[in-house]
Order: structure tokens, then sequence, then C-alpha cells
């Protein structure tokens, strides 16, 4: 039954679901919470190329009302996963057990984690509150048609949580020792200078745009962006690209393109630091053109994060870090509904070759969240 | 006959000779010069690919000795040329009058010119001294089995010029406009810095090469590496490419590999760029491979380079300017061996499409170069 997190995990995996996800995975999480009383909310978003259906999104919503009034708690999570890559010990799509270990795409990131949400939310009785899931079949991909349509849907709805708990698999050593609490939003920043292409014996006749660039990239390389915060390291900008070649040795180039990426703390919005990086750009004679994948988010250490605290150490006896290292999640979206922490299984395997998670992790993971969800729902 | 210059040239252009040339256009030349007393030794030198002799180059040494103890005068030059390419009115190896035009390839770099030295030396009496051509089929190209080639066969001959002129096009607007007294040298330099690649959002774990590669390019850029000298325009370094192509927006690339071409004056030599260069990259944990194009080569106004101008005010009324600008020629090398200048027909087609020579400019280039002559074997 959807009591067992490895028995849901294994159902869950054996629906090949690359991203973008579609279709049997849904219809077998659906299959999990229908009996427990949650109504299911399905729709796919998204265009494939010519108009077909071929690259759209499915995303789930599923609540469990309680009484008028009572709080609402959330899981939040995505159910489409990486491609398996090569060099599997068993099939990516088919789980097995070896030993101590459940071995499937998604073990870990994270269908292992739904597996566990399901489980957690088996044994609380519905008077308790509202619970829901908000869960996508795109963030593996480019997210444009996931987790912010499911915004769109909840708001249209009405149904707002109080807190949304997201199962990205944030552990790092063992189950529980970290949790995110925040994370830094990222920008990546074409750079363009125009010059004019020329033979380098007559330097006059040209204008080489590689010495501007190059100014450019210094500058913003000497910049300081600010020296962290109580709960951000300092945001961190990388050059990552520099693209002029050139077979021909006596060629000035007539155009120099390079990239930045930065990675930002609560200090900055994308918007801001774009404005930034264009001046500096434009003061050399250049031109940016800035991506923003996502504004940071953080939920600063308080009530819940003590409860995910609490329950990680009665279960575990780990005392876990809040962090606000590493990459961008969906959180980065949630954020815009209610106060949002993200905890989950040992990421040591994702997106890796024979992606596992120890099986005694799926039965520790669901009574943490089952504790979490009742703490916030006994919030007055 | 081989006094005619139009003649010449149209004989020798309708020998294909696309470098690296061999054979007919070889043949032609030969055939003009031993009935004028030449004693001609060809030779072939290089190897193509798998031992084949398919990219060999050919190479022609010509001379008719004075009188013992008599001047020794030298033209040089080359009988390849450049690819063709498309779009033009007639074949390019079909050489072809229209109008007071000559076209074809090679009409003015460099068949042209050889066809006019070849009829300047046609009433020259012998016993007025020592003439020879240095003649490659290998300028255009990699130049390594061209005038070096020569340069040892003539050492090891023991017949060394006091005087050569090299037939390169430089006159600019008019014929006689323009010869080079000197030439820049040419150092390519190829700068990699090596770092280790990683994710963007975990910078410690990474090490990022590009900002290092900036910081050599922008103290390269900011060298200034002399003032120019009375005869040579400043050294100029230019940065030529910075080829780090990077399709993950969210790598931090492992490697970062520049390049940069300095054309220079007889302030420096290859070698001492080079090591100046390479102390720069070093410092900032970056390592510099320079590739040395050709050294600088002056020769001072003096003499030679009156004889010339005097031969081209007799017959345009032109004043010549003695420059030290443009790219790089076989003047380099053959610098090593006599006191060298280059002059010849206008070098507005060369390399073009519907290259062509004006047909009166090779009849005035014949005057002027028999004048040279006759003017370095009266020499005491």
């Amino acid at each position: 039954m959807s009591a067992d997190p490895l028995s849901n995990a294994k159902h869950l995996i054996a629906c090949e679901s690359v991203t973008p996800a579609r279709g049997p995975v849904f219809d077998m999480l659906e299959e999990m919470l229908t009996p427990m009383g949650f109504e299911v909310q399905r729709f796919t978003r998204g265009d494939g190329p010519e108009g077909s259906e071929e690259e759209a999104v499915e995303n789930l919503f599923a609540i469990r009302k309680g009484p008028e009034g009572s709080q609402h708690f959330a899981f939040a999570g995505h159910l489409d996963v990486v491609p398996p890559g090569d060099g599997w010990a068993s099939d990516a799509f088919v789980p097995q057990e070896r030993g101590e270990l459940l071995h499937g795409r998604g073990a870990v990131d994270m269908k292992g984690s739904i597996a566990c949400m399901v489980a957690a939310v088996a044994d609380i009785p519905a008077e308790s509150g509202t619970l829901s899931f908000i869960i996508t079949g795109d963030e593996e991909g480019p997210a444009l048609h996931g987790t912010r349509a499911l915004i769109d849907l909840m708001r249209e709805r009405g149904d707002i949580p109080d807190m949304i708990l997201v199962g990205e698999p944030t552990s790092v050593n063992r189950l529980g020792d970290m949790m995110k609490i925040g994370r830094r939003g990222s920008v990546n920043i074409w750079l363009e200078v125009d010059g004019t292409q020329g033979h380098v014996a007559y330097p006059h006749l040209a204008d080489n745009p590689m010495p501007k660039m190059v100014a450019i990239l210094a500058e913003l390389d000497a910049l300081v962006l600010d020296e962290g915060t109580d709960w951000f390291q300092p945001s961190n900008l990388e050059i990552t690209e520099f693209n002029v070649t050139n077979k021909a040795h006596n060629v000035i180039p007539g155009k120099a393109t390079a990239r930045i990426s930065i990675r930002f703390n609560d200090q900055h919005s994308g918007a801001s630091l774009s404005a930034k990086i264009t001046a500096i750009a434009q003061k050399h004679g250049g031109t940016a053109k800035p991506v923003i994948s996502g504004e940071p988010f953080l939920t600063p250490p308080g009530e819940f994060s003590a409860m995910i605290a609490e329950a990680i150490a009665a279960e575990t006896g780990v005392e876990t870090e809040a962090s606000t290292t590493g990459g961008t999640s969906d959180a980065r979206f949630l954020k815009d509904l209610a106060p949002v922490i993200e905890f989950g299984l040992v990421n040591a395997t994702m997106h890796k070759t024979d992606e596992a998670v120890a099986i005694a992790d799926l039965i520790t993971l669901t009574r943490i969240y089952t504790r979490v969800a009742k703490a916030a729902l006994a919030r007055n």
C-alpha cells in the first residue's frame, strides 16, 4: 500500500520519465493519492516543435482539505528525471534492490523522496489540517512550464499553503545532515564587443575588439559583489566563455563574445546585477545580454527550520545544518507562495550512473516527513 | 623574345602555379634565361604527406658571371601564386589583355615583376658584372623550403650577391611611389592557462583559468613595446584569439587558450619578445609558446635606396617613399646575404579576383630594373 515508501519508490521508478515527464508516472502517483482522499488535478503545459505536444510538460496538484481555517502544509517535488546515461549495472528504469540499496534513476532525485511524502501522509488524519502535493514533470529541464504553472493554478484555486517542504536530495553524507533554507540566484550574461576585422600588419585599418573585452572581463573579475551575509556565502562571478576562434594567425577578429555566470545572494536581484554588468560593458564599448535563471530565496532560520531540525534529530540524532549553498531548485518559484525549505535524501548518487537510495533512509525520511507535516498542521 | 616583358608575363601567367610551384613555370623561366647566358640550377625541397613529393617546392638559382672581381647584383622573387578564387571575368591562368591591362593570377604578385627582371637584363652586357636570379616556388605558402634553401645553395656555391632587389609589388597608387627598405618581424604566441573544470555553483571545487588569462592579456595589451624608430613605426601587439567555447552555462572551463600576434621593428628580436611575453604569462600562472615567422630587416637609406630612387625618378618622375610598413616577405631571409630592398608593381589587385597589371607599367618597370642593375654593377 501507499504507506510503504519502498513499494511507492519502486512503482514510481518503474515509470520511465526522462524530463519532461508526462503520463504513466503521474497516473501512478494519482493512484496512490486518490485512495487517501486527495483531490487530484493534472494538466499539461507547453508545446513541442511545430505545435506538436512532444515537449509538453505534465503537472499535478493534489489536495486533501482539512477543517475550515486549518493550516495548509504542502510537499513539493518533481517526477521527471535526468537521462540515465550508459553503464548501469541494472536497467535504470527497473528498480532493483541490491543489499541495503534500491537502485534506479530517480531513487534519490527525487522519486524516492515523493514515495516518502506519500507514505508520510498515510497516517495523518484528515481533520489535522490541509495537505497538498505540488508535483511537476519539468524541474530537470527548462522549468518553464512546471512549478510556475502550478503556482498559477494554486492562486486561481485560492489554495495557498502556509509552509512548503521541497523534497530535493539535500543530505550530503548521511540522511539529515543538511537542509536548504535558501538558494542563491543565478544569471548568465552574454557580452559582446563589435570591432572591425583586419590584418595584423595594418592595425590602423582594423579595430580589435579583444582589448575592450579583456578590459570588461578584468573589471568584472575584480568586482566584489558583496562580502556574504549571515546566511549566504558571498555572491560569485565566473567567466565561463570567451569564444573568439580564429584560424588565421594574421587576422584581427571583427567581434569578441564572452559569457559570465553569477550566483548571487539576497543582496542582489537578477535585475540589479544585470544593470551593473551592462554599465561596465557599455563603459568599455560592449553590450550585455543577461538571462536570469532564478532569483535567490531565503527562509530565515525560525519556526519552520526548527520543526524540520527537531524532526531530523528525533529520528536520526543528527544535528542538521541550515545551508544556502549549491544550485537552484524550484524553491526559487515556490518562495512567492509561502516559506519554503528543502530537505530530502542523500545526494551522492544523484544524476549519476547506478543512482541508489539506502532502503533504511526511505523509512527514516518517511518518519521525518510525518513529524514535520504533523508539526506544521498543529500550528495555531 | 625575352626582352619583351609583356610576352614574358603572359608566358609565366599561362603556367598555372598555385603555391607550392613546381615544373612548367620553372621550365618557362629557364627557357628565357638560358639563351641569355645564364647557368640555371633547379632543385626541389620538402616532402608531402606519407613521403610523397606532392608538396615539394621547386627553387631556381640562375647566374651569369661577369669578369673576376666584378659586382654581383641579384633579382629575387617567387613564381608561386595564391589560389585564384571564384568570380574572375576571364580564366585566371589564361593571360588576357583588356584595354590597358593584362589580367591573370600573378600579374603583379609577382610573375609580372619577374617578367620585367628577365627583360631588364636582356641588354646588359655580360662584361658589366655578375647577375643572378633567386626564384622560389614557396613564398605564398609556409616558406619553409624556398628562399632559405636557395640561400644555403648560394653559400655552398660561394655566389654571394652585393645587393639584392626583391620584386614584390610595393607600389601603392602608381608605379614607383613606394619601395620597402625594411619589414617588421612577426611572431605569433599561443598562451595557455590550466585550471580545474567545475560547476559555477561550487567555485571552491574548481580553478577558473579565465581570470588569469584575462590578467595576462590585460597586461600584454597595456605593454608599450617601443615608440618607433627613425625608420619603423612602433611595434604592435594584437590579441587575435581567445578560444574557450563552452556549451554548458554552468561549467567553469578547465583550460583557457589565447593567441597574440606581434609585428615588431628592429628594437626587438623574435627571441627577446618571446622571453618578455613568456615572463608575463608565467607571472600569472600561464605558459607561452612562440612561433617566430620572421625577424625584422632594415637596409637603412643610403647608396642602394638612392640608386632605386634615382631610377624611379628618371623613368617616372615620381619621388619614391622608403617604407618599412606592411607584412613580411622573403627579404627577411635574404637580408642575411646582402643589403636587400623590395620594389615592384602596383599592389592594388594582388591576391584579388581579376588581378591585373598596367601593360605600360611592365615597360616602365623593366627600364627601372635595367637602370638599377646597371648602377649596381657599376659600383667600385
